[in-house]
């Protein structure tokens, strides 16, 4: 097995999905292991850090990548299983940012009420215990175990486009979602020779929906498995997990994100029991389940599942999924 | 404690929430047994009817009900603590209806394209195993485990409004969310004097989102213990389970539904724990579960939970749903 | 021509369309002379006068009616023709309301941000200029024609329901649209035997959107006539003037308020112009003008308009419309 | 004045806004001359080409340019003025294309309808006339006055992004509006060294919301004035004619394209008046046209005018416009 490392200098960030050429090239079946900087690309370090001063827009969400994929094919499916997710320092960083987030008037829901105010939050990770602490203003803390994932996993646009890394598409990118944790496959169709897929915007924790904008943003040390399907690309990202099988819709208003999220998994169930879609429908009303992502981004995003345990068995994408997670048993 | 038992004859089923006079009046801290009639009104007992042809609209979702409540005022809170939700057939049915449902153009979401086809399923109980059979077209069979909870839960509107059994807003109303089955309590905020609630809709399972439009519609037997909470009375219906407290939001777009719901829950996390609006705003990023309940009804519903094992402990009003789970085991 | 004259006193006003028995019956054919008190019901009377003092919600609003039209069924079609609408007074009233209109969060657009100030603004009326003046803090005065129109104008619901006097939908009520102005007739289905119109909510003017929630809100003396056309009930209000044809939809989000009355207007220029719906569409396409209405009220609406001069000779509603003109001139 | 005149070969059509090298350079003050394809890339020219045959997606919507402007910086105002947009050939064409445009489902407002039927419309023109003719399947006929616009006019956009030119944003690009005749001056902010503007997608005639996806499409000879701003960019695209001053929004839901045209329209009208925002409010409310532009591409786009007639004496970006307009005349 092949076995990338790459650590990214800060010039070597990419701050798009497309629109940069590769950082490294991998072959289908190494294993990447990388570090990747935090959403603020670390320029959030204290409570006295506030955003309007110490971000430097448009550079956030820096991306670890892009990794140039051997024999990837516009078409192709691309599977990258994250064997692990872990935190990368001892802190992370949260903050409220002046006309973002999911309650307040942004740029696009513009309103003419006054912004709501600036505040860091900095979160102290203890290992042992495997929690984040969020302290309130009055003293109060709370301890809230961690569950690290990437906000951000995506390949290059198709039409030419590049977009920023603060965009959630069909390409993937900041989805946003916590169910991108370590242990399952994300399978997302490839757009460009190369498929050119970077990740970043690590979370030590994240609730659904991402209210003000931001979780607990930490940096990460991630090991994953690539694999490469020819052909089979997927319309919106998918993930597989041990227990589930999820499609991730992203579009505005929110429930297009739902609604194409849902059409796409139609089609998946449809495909994998060999029925109709108009029972595939009916089935899916049955037993999805539909976690929202975030409610934050440029797109919205929102998360169909359906649980394996429910269904009778089934082998996606011809049982990637169990076959990586075997090879990263190997891993460890 | 007072125990009132009510079977609707068909013509006292109500189609709307408010502007019906109660069929009974109980007093807080009443037992209630009911039974309900599924959303199509029993219309539906075959996989030969079919919504066109065998429904007669608007008579769907009737509702048992409306109960005044004795001393309840506006302003006041209603707590419904569902004690028990059990299937009172051996069937239950599904249908995809002509511009209904969420993955279809509608009379709002207006298109110019043919409507889906008209289907009905019928789901056989299999009580022994807690489970309804989907059976596909082509004779595919899945065993789905039940898990009973009532679409419509309400209250009478405020601004001398009535409205259908098909609507979900403020006023609780068509949720059609799976987290209200046995063992939660359901605070409500009171519009006029009796509150004058009802309850119908019961879905032996459905998925979130109800994408079809239609859940595993079918008539239950259920018990609940009726509480008044003077004052207090939310903005939006929250739900209270062992391990979580949740808020309903119901609106269009669906993330006005989310907004909803998340603001609700940002003001209730500010007085529990006794941290500033900005701080619950933090937290709640981080500690939210957003399942969606409902995307194909008049209003979208959309869920927010936050569970209380990641809090310290909190007493939601003042531990009404300790004391409501204390006396349903003395019911049972 | 029978000739009805109503002025409600205050305990007269209706608050809803539906819910409340009629104050008078006209037949069809009759000329109806009726006073509207103003959206504020009059309590908006100087500057000082602010919305949350002043106002006693939800009694804003009042409606001039419910009218019982003889012979009307369901299914029919209620046309009023707006033979003038003129200032009942000299000023009117305009007002930010906290947490409502089109540029601020709401209880739906719910965000945590604080409230737009209160403000109240009074439009000083000259008639022999026809105009009201807008005065600026700073003094700047600026003067406006005056276009006068109603806000409301609607039916009883179907469905049972009761909606209250600040919600448009398929019934009319209150949609907001300059559009509404003498000169023009409004086609209505007809939900309830009698149908059960009203009208309030005059404006002095008002611009497309109606972005603060709140237009040059005055009291108005109008006369209309009354007809009714059996049968042909359109599902969306159309309004006819001497150059357009019109249908206003309403609806959250925006694009679905949009969208109900494009497919009205498809189906509607199909069955005038004897061709397909997909050319309807494509000839829609080519020739609609699409105005706002309100982006403030519970549903939102759009106006979907075509040129007569654009079409062949067409008779809407056999002619009604100019029918109506006609005997409007005999009333002057 | 300097004379650019450019006709790109089909080789040389830019697809987005951002990310291709210039065609060439112009200085502020130059007169440009061009020629643009139609946004079928002159693919459809029969009703037997349908799109899904004839079209080579995503290669749709060509633009000419861009052009780099001499000493255009971020945050500067490039000013575009229309001198002439003429038909380049005696024929257009509008289709109606599966799963994209207004009334129907897409692959966002994803449902699982059968697509609309493709059909192709020729629309021939009437130079003499000054009309292009509709025709139906059952032969009828309608003469429509033509008024020729662009579709596309756009800059590169910020943030690194390269965007289809299919996507309308603050970067202008497809904002279809109708507004976008001969005699108005666009004004843009610039994001990139050189602005990099480009234009395309001319339309014979266009409605407003562009209900069907496509116009009548066809090739144009355009004529433009070039000129330069140092500072003041706005956020969002505005258009001023010699009667009105407009803003155009680009966002989903299409109430957020509106508030996006108002609240620029708000800040707009306190800095032409001097008066504060909450007045400006008001008096938008009072004043606002809102025609919509497009409700069928990636963003929808809604149009804010106010009337100069209804306003003191204002000069918005100094004169800019006026300025252009008297330079336009010695070009003709």
């Amino acid at each position: 097995m092949d076995v990338v490392e790459f650590r990214p200098a800060p010039e070597q960030y990419a701050w798009t999905f497309g629109g940069v050429p590769p950082v490294a090239r991998v072959t289908p079946g190494s294993l990447l292991k990388v570090w990747t900087e935090d959403a603020f690309a670390g320029r959030i370090r204290s409570t006295g850090d506030l955003p309007t001063r110490s971000l430097q827009m448009p550079d956030v969400n820096p991306q670890t990548g892009p990794f140039h994929v051997e024999g990837a094919e516009p078409g192709d499916t691309l599977a990258l299983h994250f064997v692990s997710i872990e935190p990368a320092r001892d802190w992370a960083a949260s903050t409220t940012i002046p006309f973002f987030g999911g309650l307040t008037g942004t740029d696009r829901t513009a309103t003419l009420q006054e912004p709501l105010p600036e505040r860091t939050w900095i979160y102290h990770l203890d290992r042992a215990k495997g929690t984040v602490a969020f302290e309130a203003s009055n003293g109060l803390v709370i301890e809230l175990p961690i569950d690290p994932m990437h906000g951000t996993v995506g390949v290059a646009p198709p039409a030419r486009e590049v977009r920023s890394s603060l965009v959630p598409d069909t390409f993937g990118g900041n989805m946003d979602t916590p169910e991108m944790r370590a242990g399952v496959t994300c399978y997302l169709g490839v757009n460009v020779p190369g498929a050119l897929f970077s990740i970043g915007d690590g979370h030590y924790r994240q609730g659904e929906g991402e209210a003000c904008g931001t979780a607990v943003e930490g940096a990460m040390n991630t090991t994953l498995l690539v694999e490469l399907i020819k052909g089979r690309g997927p319309a919106w990202p998918r993930i597989e997990s041990d227990d589930e099988i999820m499609v991730v819709g992203s579009a505005r208003p929110l429930e297009d994100a739902w609604r194409a999220s849902q059409v796409e998994m139609v089609g998946w169930l449809a495909e994998l029991l060999g029925i109709d879609r108009l029972d595939a429908y009916q089935l899916l009303t049955q037993v999805a389940r539909c976690p929202l992502a975030n409610v934050c981004d440029t797109n919205y995003s929102a998360v169909t599942k359906v649980a394996k345990a429910l269904l009778p068995p089934v082998r996606a994408f011809d049982g990637m999924h169990s076959y990586l997670r075997e090879q990263a048993k190997g891993t460890m």
